[in-house]
């Protein structure tokens, strides 16, 4: 899987989550965490997501949407809104949740790498 | 140390930087890494930066600015244009790079949490 996103020309929009994990109920955590991220591919708006978390437990989720109404709709949707329940409940010591608007972008390879 | 931001109220804006590192040579990158965090701290318009990398070498910088004038001085001094060389050079396979405006933002902590 690619874990660099391709996305289209700016402006698009960024939804950036950064979380502090408890590392505790990890197989729970990875399974719904999965499930988000194939559910947020079938959204209306979805362009991409990158996402990553260190073993200290620090993670950063990016995911980009066409608009802040495409954003609105995913955030509100049954399942997200379980799971974004149960990460305040279970899951998180803290997290930071910020939306942007995307002015502009640059994509850059190695000319000698097979990319992402 | 803290690893998520305390930024003020929006609007300001975010550089995210998304890499996948060739996970070579990373005694250097780490301490150059250290570095540019250490020296983009003192840059004037700087609000914070949020950072973490995984095993498989997916790393995910946003730092956290005042102005896009900010940005630009951070993107152009010396220390900063001879790293992102060197990243082209000897670091990464791949990355992307976004610059984008902070519409809204929520910080969250467990109650039972001391927090970040």
């Amino acid at each position: 899987m690619t874990r660099l996103a391709d996305t289209p020309e700016p402006p698009y929009f960024a939804v950036i989550f950064t979380s502090l994990s408890n590392q505790a109920d990890t197989a729970d955590y990875a399974r719904t965490a999965q499930h988000m991220l194939e559910l947020a591919q079938r959204q209306p708006g979805y362009l991409g997501v990158e996402e990553t978390r260190d073993d200290d437990g620090v993670g950063i989720t990016v995911s980009y949407w066409r608009s802040l109404e495409a954003i609105a709709a995913w955030k509100n949707h049954a399942d997200h809104l379980d799971a974004q329940r149960l990460g305040r409940e279970r899951w998180y010591n803290a997290f930071r949740l910020r939306i942007a608007r995307v002015e502009r972008a640059t994509a850059w390879s190695a000319p000698d790498s097979s990319d992402t």
